[in-house]
């Protein structure tokens, strides 16, 4: 099964990615841009059809490799 | 209003980070990983309240930056 998990910036943590874009597009004439915020998101597919299994495999991925805890939060969905 | 757009890879386009995570899984011992895939994802934050205006402004936003048309499609939510 797939399953998908997003990986947010924790509230407060720069996002000079989001913050350049917004950059870019106000040059391009986007004036009523107010924020961009980036999320990276991963779709996992798993040897596993069990949902709450996959997700407890997905989780301990976020936990040793895909997010960093110190600025990230995870999102499992 | 807050639009999401998510810019993902065509069918076909090798996805190197996706690959390379599919990888690291593996060599930490999550053995039952098919595949990964990465999309990536700006939430947009503008100064509009109707959601068509909003969307179709953000869909101008993937045609002139967001997106590169060889190689992604997008999908705004």
């Amino acid at each position: 099964m797939e399953v998908e998990v997003r990986i947010k910036l924790k509230q407060g943590v720069a996002d000079p990615e989001g913050e350049n874009t917004k950059k870019a597009l106000m040059l391009l004439g986007f004036s009523n841009v107010n924020s961009v915020r980036t999320v990276k998101t991963f779709i996992i597919d798993l040897n596993e059809e069990d949902g709450s299994k996959a997700r407890a495999e997905v989780e301990e991925m976020c936990e040793k490799l895909l997010a960093n805890p110190v600025i990230h939060e995870y999102e499992i969905r």
